[in-house]
């Protein structure tokens, strides 16, 4: 019954449909492994979120970007 | 003063305005029924996540789709 | 496969657990009727926020309900 | 280590480059102001949600700015 | 930079600390083995909820619980 | 109609109720002069969570605290 959201940089830093495949197959076999979820409820998101729209270090990630970071 | 999100499956599979604007009367109404919440203060956001994005039973819904499920 | 996640200020305005069990049905039914999801994957998550964590109006909750709001 | 979300409304309404960069600032600066956060480890993430996808008072931002509000 | 968020049923059902390190370990490592994404500004949220306050089936995962599932 | 989220870490570090006041008018404030939203429908969130459940670099921020950071 657990509930995953994941949020990862999108555009053109956007994972493809197979690594969002392995994502998600990934951390439900991680919650039947170490607390014996259930996959069959195991419910995961994955969030695109554009590189202007995501901070850290008080700049945005397009601003880190184009200082090379 | 509540706040509710509410995500569903897009793309393809997207609610229309109609079934949005009804969703989110719905439980504004629901939650002034049952808790006595001031409709005027609840606040509903509605995400639409596309299948790729979406897993459940350790796959994503496009890939549950192409298995006819 | 919809997830709903309901945030209600908590403490001494907190639901109690025939209201929340009432919100979950209530709402995973809207859901079922406006969009045709399956209740059986509908999952509901409430949140019950102290009232010294929750702002509007530029300020706590708890602030509001002393100046008699 | 702090970790801010902020929905807003997107589409016609979506903030600018520039502010979403200043909020970001803002919100980081804010945290390390106020509590001593590291700005190094502070992490923004800002949400654009279509009108159609916000409800307030148990209609959508949409039917609302119809109506001149 | 990814962000996660898992959600699983807390009280009497609540990971050990010991489990809830090897979670934040373990969904590191995939995002890093999976995206390449850098561990040390990789970000995981793990919330308990307590099963009055989950829903899935229409029904509370207490009232589950009492009917056996 | 903004809503904010803020995750701080809690327990012994945890915001006290001033320190949650000022977060609360402060990001209300920077809404309002950035972006020009009105902070009478601004909905502010502060969750406070546990240093067990937090995870940067692989590891809780219990774990770190030992560590010395």
């Amino acid at each position: 019954m657990p509930y995953v959201n994941i949020k990862v940089t999108g555009g053109s830093e956007a994972p493809t449909a197979a690594q969002k495949a392995e994502l998600i197959g990934g951390v439900t076999e991680l919650l039947a492994r170490v607390l014996g979820k259930n996959p069959e409820t195991t419910v995961v998101v994955i969030d695109e979120v554009d590189t202007d729209n995501w901070g850290i270090g008080g700049k945005s990630v397009s601003e880190r970007r184009k200082e090379g970071r």
